[in-house]
């Protein structure tokens, strides 16, 4: 949500230089994406999004984020391109950090979604597995249900005690329970895993871009149905849950794609483990980063409140 | 040089609403200017800039600012114009803060100066200079020449003296220097205050956006010219003189506005005030500012540099 590594403009224009892109015109550091430096550049052709790859992305997964999105451009879905220079790199070095030039798509992230637009978020995510059926290459979930409790047992308890009283004891119990409750054996494919109100683009709450693909992997497909209403279907601090947004995002999704009905069957434990994932990435960022640092902690406590929810009311209607 | 306020799309799309500037297509938070939040708008008619004023910007400055924009935007200067609302209304309450919205102009912001370019920005300021003649409103400088020892004053002298050894006397010494040899009588005007390369838009060497007017205020004019030599004719650590960049830019300058003699030949003093200034204010944003804070703190050695220089080498070539 910052610029981390500036890119001085000359750079920005001798790197323009590899590819039939433009000569530049604009380039302002936006706010934008998970913790990486993005630039959104205007050139005499058309706007584009350079982003730098800072610690929390390994170059190593970056081929698999670029197939996955060339594969999902090729069949409709609204991503954006990885640009090829001249030699059909897309690959770059810059600014000593790996770099690459990205279709810019316009839209906005919409911060209090209308039941349409979660609807429509709905047939977008659903279109997009549908298109993964052939899309062949793997990666395994860094963030995937066997990863929470190691993730819980790094934030120091006292740290949490403090911060949080009586959020471990919350945490310890629901790890139990996933633990005897994760389902086994479900359709999987590859996901987004991370498609929250800011990663959508919209104009008239038509969907015109799925955005920031740097938590993709290989997961259930309907878990990231799961992150996705968690995501969509609560207010800011997790408290409100809004059924009708809730129930026309399931309804999207399930128009083009159906789910089995050991999908269906298996969502509110799915939703259960979502809520758990995004309140244990956040407690863990929360203990470990210093409150004047220049990323902005999210409250965890907006996913224990969904968590509760979802615990208390295990019914979703399609 | 982040966002401090968040602003959701559906509040910047209900802003736009009350002007005839089209409906929102995009809207990105921008890592720019001083410290106000600065979205970068796109609409179905055209690109703005919102800005939300935070704490630097005192609200009862923005009428100052949008006259003079609005003067030198009448007389040809390339500056973003406040955008009016059908009702006539410039300025506006947004997210708790004053807010406007602002005319985009094209156009990077250099880091390595070509000696073309910096005499392109001699006569851009010059002609500024020149429109504001029958500019009549005053907004004294908060930041001038009688600001500077009581800001070093304010400056914790144990603080200093550990993070910058022996600067504490430099600038003790070039106060008393300047409290002497000040000039009194010089052509004033409005000016920039800040000309850094950060606040000037170029394409392909030629201007076309002179930004960020929150220092502007009544001062000798000549010395918004050193100002402008100090931030653009050395490299950004201050240490290396570009002469032939340094001598461009005031050469740009005085072919459009002829500097009288006295102006001449107080430019040696202004200089050194002009590092002075600098030094001043990034010295007492180091030590007041945690180096963990959201703002990137600027290292005030760069202008003990130029201040170092403009002292040994107090002749200007025209």
């Amino acid at each position: 949500m910052a610029v981390y590594t500036q890119v001085g403009a000359e750079q920005a224009a001798a790197f323009l230089e590899r590819f039939d892109a433009g000569r530049l015109l604009t380039m302002k550091g936006i706010a934008e994406g998970v913790e990486n430096s993005n630039y959104l550049i205007e050139t005499t052709q058309s706007r584009f999004i350079l982003t730098l790859y800072e610690q929390r992305v390994d170059p190593e997964d970056l081929p698999y984020f670029h197939a996955l999105l060339a594969h999902l451009h090729a069949h409709g879905s609204p991503v954006p391109r990885f640009i090829e220079d001249r030699n059909g790199q897309w690959l770059h070095d810059l600014a000593g950090k790996k770099a690459c030039l990205i279709e810019f798509l316009s839209g906005i992230s919409v911060s209090k979604p209308t039941p349409t637009c979660a609807e429509n978020v709905g047939r977008a995510l659903g279109r997009m597995h549908a298109s993964l059926a052939d899309f062949r290459i793997e990666r395994p979930n860094p963030l995937g249900q066997p990863a929470w409790r190691p993730l819980f047992e790094k934030c120091d308890p006292d740290e949490t005690a403090r911060a949080f009283p009586g959020l471990s004891e919350t945490i310890a119990r629901e790890c139990d329970f996933l633990d005897a409750n994760w389902p086994i054996d479900l359709p999987r494919s590859a996901i987004h895993a991370d498609l929250f109100p800011d990663n959508v683009l919209t104009v008239d709450d038509q969907v015109t871009g799925l955005i920031d693909f740097y938590f993709a992997c290989t997961d259930f497909r309907i878990y990231d149905l799961a992150v996705t209403h968690s995501a969509w279907a609560y207010d800011a601090d997790g408290v409100q849950y809004h059924e009708e947004t809730g129930t026309a995002l399931l309804r999207g999704y399930a128009e083009v794609l159906t789910p089995t009905e050991a999908e269906k069957a298996a969502l509110p434990i799915l939703a259960r483990g979502a809520a758990l994932r995004f309140l244990l990435t956040r407690l863990y960022d929360w203990i470990n980063t210093p409150p004047t640092a220049l990323v902005t902690r999210k409250d965890p406590l907006a996913f224990a409140s969904k968590l509760q929810h979802y615990t208390t009311n295990p019914v979703f209607t399609w």
